[in-house]
């Protein structure tokens, strides 16, 4: 039985983990906690009807004050159990009209996608060492990937691609740090979603794929992965030989 | 007859890039413009044995007023002559006591290593776009490589790394949208330099080395090398082995 705590939960792919988590039976998935920014009543509800499974918690991963309160809370909705999985989902996606010299949210992505995961992470730290799993997932993307940058030169949104490659090196500086202790800290690419932040329609993926296959790696691997930066596997997409290729294995730096 | 700006050059390997560059035939180079952050009493005295070649200008990358107001300048000391190379060498690198959990200058370290790059490319580009060159050299350290993460892992300035890491995804973002327009973008590291940002004697080359060996990046490469990171040549250094390679070859992202 396995708690979790998801951040930016109140809707896209963070929504899809909290209901794909509460869908599994009680043997697997203990409590989990939904972590948003301000006041879900999506969420509210959802808790409601979730017999206690549910935690909503105010956690705006850009306040280290919201996030100490969070983790103050968060104590003592677990009681006795333990937090054994974070999922740092939370994310922007900013796009530019005119290239890269007309980019001006980096500060602000980069303050939401990498110190955000960074401070949650430094908070959560100490419930996660009492934890059995030890399991650090962050959310990232294969646009992240510098390798892979001039395939993915289409997408115009640079600060994001710059963000997430900033993130997938903190992700590494924090597997390394604690891969004795038996941590798992690993970057995984849900692939592109149908979600505000993605692509929407036009995109590749449900929600409810990225989610429940990026949970396929959380109950299925281990400290293998450590340090890893992960694409999920969709059936039938690992040989599409598009730029987004869904072949479970790992996206290059 | 080349002119430049380098920025962060009143100490260490910006002040090696003055020297070196001032050294040259000015058939080779000509105007060499100084960025600093505080008014230096030693380029002063350097600017006024150099016939006018060198100029001190205030330019604090972390302030947009402080590099507008400096390229307003700029514009003005270069009368006719265009600015042909740009090498953003400013930088900061902090150390953390107890690991990545003890990192607090994630921001700082973003914004003098990242955003100051990206503000003042943004402010000089018009400048480069008129000149013959069209050079931007972004200093960055095989420390900010994620694929030699576990190597390099000894060395605890995990900040640094990361915003290296960012800054290198940044220089491709730009290579990839001026390369149509004859722009040579390239991350250099110049190796570990006897400096009070690298490693003072512990270090393995000197700041004239390191600027030496990047400025031969800049004479005799062009646009092959845009968009990639680039280690240094030293002869001898190419086979030693150690993490710390310099033989003048690309490093893994």
């Amino acid at each position: 039985m396995a708690s979790f705590l998801i951040t930016g939960a109140s809707r896209g792919l963070g929504l899809a983990f909290i209901k794909e988590l509460a869908c599994l039976p009680p043997s697997k998935t203990g409590k989990i906690i939904a972590g948003t920014r301000t006041d879900s009543a999506l969420l509210n509800d959802l808790a409601k009807t979730s017999s206690g499974r549910i935690i909503p918690v105010i956690l705006d991963v850009t306040s280290q004050d919201s996030i100490k309160k969070a983790a103050a809370e968060v104590i003592k909705f677990l009681g006795d159990d333990d937090l054994d999985v974070l999922i740092n989902n939370a994310g922007v996606c900013h796009y530019v009209s005119d290239g890269v010299k007309t980019m001006d949210t980096l500060q602000d992505d980069f303050t939401i996608n990498v110190m955000g995961v960074h401070w949650v992470t430094q908070a959560f730290l100490p419930l996660l060492q009492k934890g059995k799993m030890k399991k650090v997932v962050n959310i990232t993307t294969t646009l992240g990937s510098i390798t892979l940058a001039r395939q993915m030169a289409v997408y115009p949104c640079p600060a994001y691609k710059i963000s997430k490659a900033a993130l997938n090196a903190l992700t590494v500086q924090w597997a390394l740090d604690y891969e004795k202790e038996g941590f798992t800290f690993v970057a995984i690419s849900p692939g592109w979603l149908k979600t505000d932040l993605g692509g929407g329609e036009m995109a590749d993926l449900t929600p409810e794929q990225g989610a429940k296959t990026t949970l396929d790696f959380v109950f299925n691997k281990g400290q293998e992965v450590n340090g890893k930066f992960l694409k999920v596997y969709i059936q039938g997409w690992e040989t599409a030989g598009y730029a987004h290729v869904y072949d479970g294995g790992e996206a290059p730096w």
